[in-house]
């Protein structure tokens, strides 16, 4: 099928870039190769009887299939398609193209072997047992696109369970970026993170992510807001155990209201939340020279030319359109790369903070228009990889 | 660390072929390629945002899964570790290299995508539930040397529940050579096979996939043999459910008794067994001009030379240093190019006699060394692919 019938199959308002995606996407978008030639010598050596001998040494001492399988360097990338980008609960089937396309950066940015496994459950337990299960092929393992707050269980629970490293990139990707585009935001603003107010709009995997590795960093007046407004100690509706946890760690004055009245004097605005909820007039209320980070996916809280009508002094999106593109794909090719090297196995915090700390450093003079690289640097790569060294 | 270096690690006694075939497993066999070039300008086609359009379709029509993702041409190799090549139960890490070789073989040969999936767990029912879970991530699913009965019940299962093929090789794909090898050999020694009496030796996975799809090709008159003799129906040790089964449906005389008891008189041995458990004496007892499939993995039921002894008018066996290798890997590739082609959801028997056909017609004059193609013929993917045509 070419672009012209499948923009047609698609209803006629596909645009060029549809069909290109939908071509791309054809037959997936990795393939496995062999790494050895197959003739009528290599086979005794490549499969049986020869594999024998290796399926022996490894039965004996099983460290050693993480020298001699592709455990040495592949992940899985797991997905239960509960919330697929910013799109919402659209099954495992949906969420393999995406997992694919993650697959794809792996190899190329930084040569890790990654392979999606989507999953027919969204059972927290289930999951917990078949990645267990499923562990014994990999090197780590990346969980991605798992709605909150089963994602936060899940990840601490295999993270306990399994020997291999294990790492939630909507939450830690996420984060890392974040704070990496936050420490140069800051010096543009000249502003010192201890004591700046910090509003983050969104309470699932990326903004209590993000808060916890903020507060790890020094950031001491972070204020969270999700739908029913800020969140704080007492509040009674909708507050499940991980908004209950990041409260007591978070709004210290304990503040309540809207999210127009939390950046009343806020210094940073970090959306990782949904499409257009900020307005101008929110920005005019911020403290002198706000920075915005304006995460949504694919549309912005706030689009930048709007910001920056609010006095915006630096603002950053997810986007590719615009300067300042805050994108997970600058951690983690570099997390796996340096956990796979090193033989780790769990990514700590001080990881997570040097790992941001390199990523900020890429850019040696910050300004409004440029505080953090473009997505496929491949310095990243190199930089995130180093603070994993033992 | 060098061959001699290797040889050394592992005790001294390691031969340059043991060496060379660590080498060629270390860090893995195969590896994940991607299909699109990643640049500045892919990255919103291959990933966010374009990727969501791909998503969004599927979501709406699962089945644009199996067009655009990797489903279309994907394969998981399943296994538990339970029954490693004749090795035993070694474990998935240990299975794991045999996995890899065989997603090797599986791309050089069909062109099929065949990723390893090995499990840390042998529970029958949290298998089943492990692959319906990861199903959604693949076109089809290979089982591989996973321990009798539990194999039975697991692929049988699966195939009732899931949506895409499920192959068990050591049951099918050993099936379908071995009738192909044996329709050459009948013709070699001029006999019918409706009219031949046939002794397997194991009633394993492939001893009892082999017995099942011989009486689905006519041959009337099979005894199966285990470790405590003929299998018969009232026989009351060491008879699990699918020997039970399989008893019903073989040795319609009723005989009891030994190996060498079942042989006297016989046409064809089959050996899916034990190294060294047939002696030449055992033969001279058989009908006359006897073939012998010794296929007991690396080491045969008996050496080729000494079957000759014992008058053996056909000889073959698993390995490749003597003519008439039986070796999966003329069937296996081609079933699944051929399922994945043609968007077939179940193998059936008709199927798996055409492969079997197929395969045996590759030889156009059988002689007593020549009964079937070499491992790698390049024409068996396309003959048994073709039986998949609808």
């Amino acid at each position: 099928m070419d672009s012209i019938q499948l923009s047609k199959k698609l209803g006629g308002s596909a645009s060029r870039r549809q069909a290109e995606t939908f071509s791309a996407s054809r037959g997936g978008k990795i393939e496995i190769k062999s790494k050895q030639k197959l003739t009528k010598k290599s086979l005794p050596i490549l499969y049986t009887p020869g594999v024998a001998e290796v399926s022996m040494a490894i039965a004996k001492n099983k460290k050693l299939s993480f020298e001699y399988t592709i455990r040495k360097n592949t992940v899985a990338i797991v997905s239960d398609g509960s919330a697929v980008l910013g799109l919402g609960n659209l099954g495992p089937e949906a969420a393999l193209p995406v997992m694919e396309g993650k697959a794809l950066l792996f190899k190329e940015l930084a040569g890790v072997d990654a392979f999606p496994i989507v999953l027919a459950t969204q059972d927290t337990e289930e999951i917990i047992k078949i990645v267990k299960a499923i562990a014994p092929t990999f090197g780590g393992i990346n969980l991605e696109d798992i709605s909150a707050p089963r994602c936060f269980e899940i990840e601490e629970r295999l993270e306990k369970e399994l020997d291999i490293p294990v790492f939630h990139d909507d939450q830690h990707g996420t984060a890392i970026v974040v704070l990496a585009g936050l420490i140069n935001a800051l010096k543009v603003v000249k502003k010192n993170a201890r004591k700046i107010k910090l509003v983050i709009s969104g309470a699932g995997a990326a903004g209590v992510a993000i808060a916890k590795l903020l507060i790890k960093y020094g950031v001491c007046n972070i204020i969270l807001v999700d739908r029913q407004g800020i969140i704080f100690q007492e509040r009674t509706g909708g507050l499940n155990k991980s908004k209950m946890k990041i409260a007591r760690l978070t709004n210290p004055e304990n503040i309540k209201g809207t999210l127009a009245e939390a950046l009343r004097g806020a210094d940073v605005f970090i959306g990782v939340s949904a499409p257009n909820l900020l307005k101008k007039e929110d920005i005019l209320k911020m403290n002198r020279r706000p920075i915005i980070f304006a995460m949504a996916n694919p549309i912005s809280e706030i689009m930048p030319e709007e910001a920056r009508k609010g006095g915006a002094a630096v603002i950053a999106t997810g986007r590719s359109d615009y300067p300042n593109q805050l994108n997970n794909v600058l951690a983690f090719p570099g997390v796996f790369r340096g956990v796979l090297d090193n033989n780790i196995k769990q990514v700590t915090d001080m990881h997570k903070l040097k790992a941001a700390q390199a990523i900020a450093s890429l850019i040696k003079n910050p300004s409004s228009d440029k505080i953090i690289s473009e997505a496929l640097d491949p310095a990243a790569v190199k930089a995130v990889s180093k603070v994993f060294k033992k």
